[in-house]
């Protein structure tokens, strides 16, 4: 097919990005990551992540928390909690964090994400270098004692269906990058540990690649 | 319904999101805000939003662009161009653009959105106090003239449906709150308006509300 770049006018202007990820991180002083936590509902994953946002945030790191509460009212209302409906939630929730790390922002994902299969394609989405997997362990029945939202007890009188753990899977993953059992380790330990693991994902270098 | 706080154990630990949006505004010393730029294929509409990026990232401030490059091909990579599937990509765009300001960063969102119902939604999700609405105004032989992706070509050969301006409507905003026409004004002009925009409404009072 013929290419009409003659036919280009004079006055096409400049559109590329210029404000790159890169200079972002500059800005801030640090790199962005994904850490996507998984684990049943109840294990602690949003109160890990949002301790883990209030420590970062106190030595001025950029975070994000996503989980249901800010996903599934908003950008994903119009998601139910079946098989298909999940992996495309989980799909989302991995685009926009990767345009959250785009934007140079750490973003901690607290959702059950029960299947490895959906778990490997955000990786692939946002890319294995980018993330971070915290699986955040805990007994089934520990997790039923707790309770918070009483929806274990509403599973398991039938009025929830497809609860990951009663009437639906979870598939452990196989190799996280950490694991937290929080019906042995305390909240600190926790994010003790989780801070250990993505600091030397986050922090610059020696190499005064931190100076704007 | 019986409550059974009582039945609640000891160990339910702390959950709830304790850096606002506020604190990371703090934190980044200017107030986030959605600049929502709608006009023609070829208006100018990214070129802008992306200069405008450029010149508040210079300024230390943190910054987003959406555009059909980032969003089409990622989280809405599911969706066409039909009506529908327009108001669930703007959409979708709306509720990210929430998650954004949320995060503390200034979003800048380059869509043609061309029904003025889809644009109050977007008002309606971001609420009308976080929101912006540039019309990017160009005269269609113009933008036809400039056609920097080829795509009126293909639009006038039939090659692309709903195509607008072509063949799908462009509704005009009728109290946009800044309307700069591409085809008089220089690039520079056009930042810099934008900018004058927006400069109250992420800059911090005088008041010593910048300090962290």
């Amino acid at each position: 097919m013929e290419r009409r770049n003659d036919a280009a006018p004079a006055n096409v202007v400049w559109h590329a990005a210029s404000v790159t990820r890169e200079r972002r991180e500059r800005l801030n002083g640090h790199h962005a990551i994904v850490v996507w936590f998984t684990g049943l509902s109840g294990a602690g994953k949003s109160t890990i992540a949002h301790a883990v946002e209030e420590a970062l945030h106190r030595e001025g790191r950029r975070t994000f928390v996503f989980d249901g509460d800010n996903v599934r009212h908003g950008l994903c209302a119009d998601l139910g909690f079946s098989a298909d409906d999940r992996r495309e939630n989980l799909r989302r929730v991995g685009e926009m964090s990767r345009l959250f790390i785009e934007a140079g922002v750490i973003a901690l994902t607290a959702f059950i994400s029960p299947y490895r299969d959906d778990r490997e394609r955000v990786r692939a989405i946002v890319g294995a270098d980018n993330l971070r997997e915290v699986y955040v362990k805990c007994p089934l029945d520990v997790c039923e004692s707790r309770d918070v939202k009483g929806m274990y007890r509403r599973a398991r009188a039938g009025e929830i269906r497809e609860f990951t753990g009663i009437s639906s899977p979870y598939e452990p993953p196989e190799a996280p990058d950490l694991e937290v059992d929080t019906s042995v380790l305390s909240l600190a330990e926790c994010v003790e540990r989780v801070l250990q693991l993505i600091e030397p994902a986050i922090a610059f270098g020696p190499a005064g690649e931190a100076s704007t």
